[in-house]
């Protein structure tokens, strides 16, 4: 019995301008319906060999300044700068100005979503030049490119510098239209079965009990060792790791700022390091691999507008991608990848200040960041509660170089009371005077990012964001569209006969869904790759999802073959 | 007899990054030299054939967020958006902020120079990071690839809104290390031979007696006059014209801003009109051409933060750019460059301010720039002397749709009294308020550019600005080294026994060179292109030039080969 019916295709063309932003003819049909001007992927899949591997790198938050800035301060070329290069435009649908959750989810799942929208379909409510989605796109989880490397045999694996349920990386491993609900992610992401996994965010595995965050009282940590998993907890049990799975949490939230690694985590591993060792392990795979890399806190440092926390995150960003590009280089087989989602801050070379007028030096660029050795949120727990003018000026004088007048002291702690919500922004208008950076917001903004390219099946051209997602998969070798077809399936519609349940009967947040179709009856807990029939459990190749604003349940198509006792083998993902 | 001898060839390294910005090794070598990453030219010279056109559209001052603002306030994609990208790395010589001068020097030259300098060799004085320019390249004129291109017999043009002698066109007509000095770019200019030259600057042709702006009393309309130039006054003027050399100065000074036409510039063509008209007039050399395009007050626009004058001068490039790619893409043989100089201004879609809270929508942005129907200079005369709030407060409302308090009014009076020499500047600080955009200075900033090609020879990745430069050069087939050589020559140093004399003697403003090989002598009025031997004149294929800081003079090779009555044919400036 062949239980998969091919749904209506979607079509979504704009309003105003047609080839502006998203556009889904069927998912997948896209990437060659988008790929006319801007999108021209220079190794088209079949004529010449298509990539084994790819690497996503993601600088979250870097606008253009921040690379030019980072050279002045690295003193020679960095890493991307001998890749080619594209740009993307960022926005969501449903703001001028995007946030990490709808930018990642674009080039994880090459669909265009909403704000704070993790790899789910967008909501009705869009930009007036979009045309809203249809009703069965809405809230819809959305296949990514890391499940579809996983479904091809392909290694998979995530590192960055944030908790690993953060905006980015979540939107390659779970979906959910609310980014903070980071508990559930992280229930997502330790069953997605990801090869390696690096970052923080170990208090999200542990219930409050056993001193963690969790307030379900769940200990995932119980699943991660059920399945294999290594966790290592510091630099030196990562370093110490030869093969095998991975889930390293090295913190129990996000990892230390780079600037601020020898006080706060001198155990973390760097981002270069998680990189070389992620490339280690995933290489092993005969299939070849997908990962994606983020350098998480640039963003982080943009929105403080803290220029030395932002330059050691950039430099230790460009090792990490000196490495990559090593790899792909000596590979051949590997396409590197490295974008940024948005810009944050409105950071520029140049401001209004002293040091800004008439011919600029390196020296007045570099050195002010030079002689700060530590982040704003680090030098703000160092002035401790209630700073006199005096404390300040130094501290000031101590972490930053900074020479302050006692009315600029008087002037600073004014700034600090006002701010005491946002201690990390209260330095920002000390750097009109002792830096040479300009700064717009502590914001993200809108303009188009730029990205850089090595290996074949690069993009190029001036990208919808989108594109960069349905670029990965079409160099993975994934039809977007057959993937979502075989990850997420209403069980009603593709069962008529089918009954679904959501248990605990009448809850608000249901936790598990059962079907049952004739005798047979299986359980499926939410958010997880579980299928239990009575005894029997069974590991599943996707996560069952419940959609709480459209009240749908969206289930493997592997969950209705076990249903009904079908031998029909899974349909591939592949094109033809 | 042959008087050329080559000269010592130049090597330029850096002391400490190797492949960071200029370096000559020869003036073309240099092509090559750095060709290994950073510059991987798809169609090299030999292999494909070369284009036999080139356009080069400078977007001055222009950053990356000031396309994606354009791209809203259109409403679809810009003409960039179908090509490919690149980026460009800008500081000069001695700042890490450029200016236009050394910026355009770059595009038109292959070599970095001083912020000021128009394609002259650098001043001593340099970053850091450069190594100091030999004794013997500092102030020496630096060949075009303008010039080249009229070498080759190709044909040559100008479009831009400002005066035709400001510094971006002046970089690719003229040398002079002090881009202001507009009276002698004008007499350089009109003694370049270019067939096409379109713009603003005609009281710079004109004495003050006779109501321009000279103050040496040369009227340089006769030169023109002499030369064949066709001199049309307004945009029906230019539009009647269909063949031959136009020398087209709209307006007494820079155009008319865009924005502005209506009210200051209705008879003046736009950007768009100069662009089509100088494709008509040159594509009808069999040789091909060579076209520099340039929205001139992007940079204005960005230097006074007034965001309805910079979008309306982007809209307009853009359909200058789409002009050019519609003739680019039908011809096949033209290479189309679209890139900035440097940006200017720090903006960024986003601020603090209350229109940039939550999801941005379209309107956010796009309406009050809309409601904007004038630039901030125009808004400042309409104004009057000595406004009274209530004066303010009615014509912010009636030309920029914006309603003010009579608390604000008083505001921007204080603003207007404390910034009565920048009166352009002075509505900085309502943009935080009434525009959903971010600034953050009135000058240039440092971050690289973004670079847009389409047709044989684009280059591709980060660039050194030089590399646009010498990348235009390879794609003309000019090897700069040669033509450098061919164009300037030191006489002295080429023909041992030659006299060199200035006058008039003693002046600290030479205005002739005087040579003299045994009993020949001949007279060569400095900035011109002519040769005086007796009764007999001559037109030289190139400027005669002094460099007053030097003290040391240059001259087109053919000079030398006339005063000896050398028939030896001049060397070609191609490569083999």
């Amino acid at each position: 019995m062949r239980v998969f019916r091919r749904k209506a295709v979607w079509t979504m063309v704009f309003r105003r301008w047609e080839s502006f932003s998203w556009r889904l003819i069927g998912f997948a049909a896209a990437v060659i319906a988008a790929g006319a001007g801007a999108l021209a992927v220079e190794n088209p899949v079949g004529e010449v060999p298509q990539p084994k591997n790819v690497i996503l790198m993601v600088a979250d938050g870097c606008g253009i300044e921040a690379y030019t800035l980072t050279r002045w301060m690295k003193g020679k070329e960095l890493a991307v700068d001998s890749l080619e290069v594209a740009l993307v435009k960022t926005h969501s649908t449903d703001s001028v100005i995007t946030d990490s959750a709808p930018a990642a989810s674009a080039y994880a799942t090459g669909v265009r979503t909403s704000n704070g929208f993790l790899s789910v379909g967008p909501q009705a409510k869009v930009l007036s030049v979009l045309t809203p989605p249809p009703e069965d796109l809405q809230y819809r989880p959305l296949a990514t490119v890391l499940e579809g490397a996983k479904l091809l045999g392909k290694a998979t694996g995530i590192a960055v510098t944030c908790r690993v349920t953060h905006a980015t990386p979540a939107a390659f491993m779970a979906h959910l239209p609310r980014r903070d609900d980071e508990q559930d992610l992280m229930i997502q992401v330790v069953h997605q079965n990801v090869d390696v996994v690096l970052g923080g965010g170990r208090e999200l595995l542990l219930p409050t009990s056993a001193g963690g965050k969790r307030t379900d009282g769940r200990d995932l940590t119980k699943v991660l060792k059920a399945r294999g998993y290594q966790t290592p907890q510091t630099r030196q049990e990562l370093a110490k790791i030869s093969g095998g799975k991975v889930f390293g949490l090295f913190a129990p939230g996000h990892l230390a700022p780079e600037i601020d690694r020898p006080q706060l985590g001198p155990d973390e591993p760097t981002l270069e390091e998680m990189t070389r060792k992620a490339i280690e392990l995933l290489k092993a795979d005969p299939d070849g691999f997908f990962l994606m890399i983020e350098g998480s806190q640039i963003d982080w440092a943009c929105h403080a507008n803290d220029p030395a926390y932002l330059v050691h995150e950039m430099l230790m960003f460009d090792r990490a991608v000196g490495a990559a590009a090593e790899f792909a280089r000596q590979d051949g087989q590997t396409l590197l990848i490295v974008v940024s989602d948005h810009a944050t801050g409105g950071l520029s070379i140049g401001n209004t200040g002293p040091l800004s007028k008439g011919n600029l030096t390196v020296e007045t660029v570099v050195e002010p960041l030079r002689r700060m050795k530590c982040s704003a949120t680090l030098l703000w727990k160092t002035l401790g509660k209630d700073p006199t003018p005096e404390r300040i000026q130094t501290v000031l004088q101590e972490e930053w170089g900074i020479k302050t007048t006692p009315e600029e002291a008087g002037e600073v702690l004014a700034e600090v009371k006002r701010a005491s919500k946002n201690p990390q922004n209260v330095f920002t208008f000390l750097s009109t005077r002792y830096t040479a950076l300009g700064w717009t917001t502590h914001n993200h903004t809108g303009g188009d990012v730029a990205l850089f390219t090595l290996g074949p099946g690069r993009p190029k051209g001036v990208l919808a964001s989108p594109q960069v997602g349905q670029c990965i998969a079409q160099a993975l070798g994934i039809d977007l569209d057959k993937l979502n077809q075989r990850l997420f399936v209403e069980p009603g519609k593709a069962l008529p006969d089918v009954k679904v349940e959501l248990l605990p009967e009448g809850a608000k947040t249901p936790q598990i869904v059962r079907l049952q179709a004739g005798q047979k009856r299986v359980e499926l807990p939410l958010q997880e790759n579980v299928l239990n029939n009575g005894d029997r459990s069974v590991e599943l190749e996707g996560l069952c999802l419940y959609a709480s604003q459209t009240k749908r349940v969206y289930v493997p198509l592997q969950v209705l073959r076990l249903l009904t006792d079908s031998q029909e083998p899974l349909p591939k993902i592949t094109k033809e």
